[in-house]
């Protein structure tokens, strides 16, 4: 009934388009496709096939991320200002580390752009809106590694294309600005896929590292008790939580994917549309363009629309 | 093959008896029994019949806690002087909380004794050892609330008999001494399971509501790097995470009774003692028994050996 | 005009009735006295003297514990549950450190009692009240210290008569129960002074060595965005910072003498009581006695009334 | 004997050029001048008089921040891939703030650019070295304000021409890539002056709302202890800290500027140079140019040398 494309990213392309012919339903991993371009025409393909379909953004169903979104929605932080994040990893500092998949362009199309930042760039999406124009800098830090031919098995040195950092000034469609980071050499942390959003009257802070919580701070408050509320995302009252435990025990990593396909079936079941599906990935995948464009020109690159 | 107890407290004695009378594997939720007496008669009637059994002391297998004990166990914290702990929640708070089966002492036993603080003193015995000696406090605050009788379908305004706070200064064994105190009467904390231990040459420091971290100072550091490490307990090189994500991606509650319950097999396969079994929890049990008589007699009590 | 008995203990009887006898202002450092009956001496001799007097009980001139107590005042803690209070230090745990006057009984008077906990509990009463009863355990680690003879300069090793370590459970007038304890064996720690406040409605947790800040419950937040505030008290609508810099700037620990002295010399010119004098330092030493009894006795002890 | 120029940043020119011709050493508010080229200019002015010379970068002397640079230097972060920083504040968000100096062009120059951003340059050019090339992105949220005219008193409104916010990615010149941001518009942070830098073996964070603690992480530890070390800068052990409390015990803000004095007197004494001296701030402000060429051109601008 469904197909789950969960192979390297430049399989997705070939994935979806026969499974769209074959009319499954379709989840796929992200980034959606190599680039824009294809993550397009992957998203005319399951339109015309009219299958239900969806993306792995698995983030925006961190219970604590979408109750920054339900904050943000209620109007607690008022006009939008800011957003600050970064995605933090540590795994590819030596040099002794081969290149696989993720650091090899023709596979994985890009590195932390496509693995990384596109988290980011989803979750900024989800909670403030559209990005107009982004300017960029990516950096290679490790440049050649050993690469093992899959048809000789042979292993030689060759030259690392995909970005191991990328950092981004955007603009968003709605007047705030943003600072983007993703990189695979901070030394120190392992998946700080955090963020900030500041607005005129709020504030709320993440960080996957402690996904149990989010930070959140009311300007509302009387002035003498101001200060960023540390809330435990693990009540009733919380996204998903009341299908989980007691207050105060926490959930994993894995329960976020249980969260969206439950949303999915749902939404299946009441004729919704479901979010994030191909087209909003394709939103996604047309920032990660601008962001290589903007990246080799070193120019301001405004992002094409769907 | 196995039975596992996990009905309300006065239920396990008979649940064990007759499970153990029909040589099933047992695993009991704790507390073991509604006193020592019980539990030593539980224990000896597991014994007689030869079954695997373990007691649902499932914080041992929060992978920051078992590590705790591998850095203790690795002397790195050296001679032992402070425990400190406690277990916060806030439930029963409003006069309006019915008394449910946890509020009432012929089926609970005890209050917060036997549903919290045994899961310190679990983890004290787990850690440091034995525990020699206690003085206690116990507090009702709310001192009635209204009671359904199961039979008649009736409400009506019942006494509390057992403990909304209990608080224990305890000498260990081996000269240590330690600050428990369990309550659901502080505001604001859901599931705060805390401890600290404080050993000659460094500190362990963990807290349930942030379960995937352990904060650890060593003085053997440079001392202009002294600092307390906050560990993110989510590596391979960490008790039981290479079998769940990459690094820095949580686990939940639930995980622990899988460790649990995979360490039980793992002893059954290769004919090991599994720890905590019912002989570990009756300690415990003895332990509740003494803080039982401290709190009524003001006074400093022994703890029974097995 | 003043005189500030800052010398060690023993020495603050004869100082004081001396510069009362003159009709000198007095400050006295804490703990004001040997024992509680030296201490009501010292206070009715400033009294009939009519001397202003204070003690320096330092810490409630911290910002963030002045604030404390204005959230209490305004009653957003509803009825008080629980203190929770600790003074960890870590620079006796070499058994190298010679005995020094804190560490020497007829100096000291006692140990960690008397340095250390004594704040905690004037820092209890100052936000909760006053103390019924408590039990306690004292412990002493290194049993015996070099100890150099000031007359003839030999050094010997001398038997340690002090606390190293005192654990309290202490009973408050209103109902509410307190933990308290005071270490100079928490390895890791250099002036963690700490407690926490829990209410019906609220709760409030302070530690020195994060001084700026005070967190802070609010049970009538709307429920999903519950959470303990962290209040950074540095701004104009703090207690004290008006004086000082722009919000976010930081004061140090030497600022809250300053406080003292400022409110000291505002309560002269004004004709005003100043808090804490000679009278409340005397009910804290009552409370010190109290707990010597508690500890040499195990069992519950009285505070008696000044 | 010396000229402090502490008045606002279109004055520090004239004040400056007419001390160094009355042959006064001088110590001047950051950032030193309006532009690059006043920069200069007065640098050669102060070199050609040959008087001793500050800027007031106090930061440096935050004893965590003199710490990070003594843990960079001891190697134990290798090779510099990242620094990542941001200065907060929120205290421009109401428009009814009038068009104070900082918020007018003509007398400060630039808004968060000079006032903030200069910090986090100035402790990057300290901490990693010098910076080759900028993006950049500025943005105003408030484009007008009430201005009241000096001369006329009276008040109308006028255009906002500096940055209220200011987004930067930075090329150091050892290959290492930074993100910087100001704003004052940040809800919920007051003196947020942050900053994080990754290294090869290590990384620290800092904080200023919490500025007497470093964070270090020492790839160099056990794995399964790795953790940000969370070190409390209050010891003898560290930077500026034997001279004041005993370990535990915070400094405040404005002791940055004592421990600056007193460095600048000690070079004086000693016939050492002082660091930061005009050059230095030049330097900054050869940034700070460069920020605005970018971002009015929305390109990538090489930062001039001094």
């Amino acid at each position: 009934d469904l197909v789950d494309s969960c192979s390297p990213n430049n399989t997705h392309g070939e994935i979806v388009l026969a499974a769209a012919a074959a009319g499954k339903m379709i989840a796929c991993e992200k980034p959606l496709a190599m680039d824009g371009a294809e993550a397009r025409k992957m998203t005319e393909a399951v339109k015309k096939a009219g299958v239900p379909n969806m993306v792995w953004y698995n983030y925006r169903r961190v219970p604590a991320i979408t109750l920054a979104r339900k904050i943000i929605a209620e109007g607690r932080l008022g006009k939008i200002f800011h957003f600050r994040s970064a995605f933090l990893q540590d795994w590819t500092i030596s040099a002794d580390v081969p290149m696989i998949w993720r650091l090899n362009k023709d596979i994985a199309g890009s590195g932390v752009a496509g693995d990384l930042i596109s988290h980011l760039f989803d979750t900024a999406r989800y909670l403030i809106g559209d990005v107009a124009a982004v300017s960029a800098l990516t950096k290679v830090f490790v440049d050649e590694r050993d690469y093992k031919d899959p048809e000789t098995g042979k292993t030689s040195k060759r030259k690392i294309e995909i970005d191991d950092a990328c950092l981004v000034l955007a603009e968003f469609s709605n007047g705030a600005v943003g600072t983007f980071e993703a990189t695979r050499y901070a030394r120190g942390h392992k998946a700080a896929n955090s963020f900030e959003v500041n607005g005129e009257t709020g504030s709320v802070i993440f960080d996957l590292e402690d996904m149990a919580h989010l930070k959140f701070f009311d300007h509302s408050d009387p002035k003498h008790i101001h200060g960023f509320r540390n809330i435990l995302v693990t009540s009733a009252e919380h996204p998903y939580m009341e299908k989980w435990w007691v207050p105060g025990l926490a959930i994993g990593y894995e329960h976020t994917f249980t969260h969206q396909l439950a949303d999915f079936f749902e939404a299946l079941e009441n004729g919704k549309k479901f979010s994030p599906d191909f087209e909003e990935a394709t939103k996604c995948q047309l920032i990660l363009d601008a962001i290589g464009d903007a990246a080799s020109t070193r120019t301001r690159v405004e992002v094409s629309s769907f």
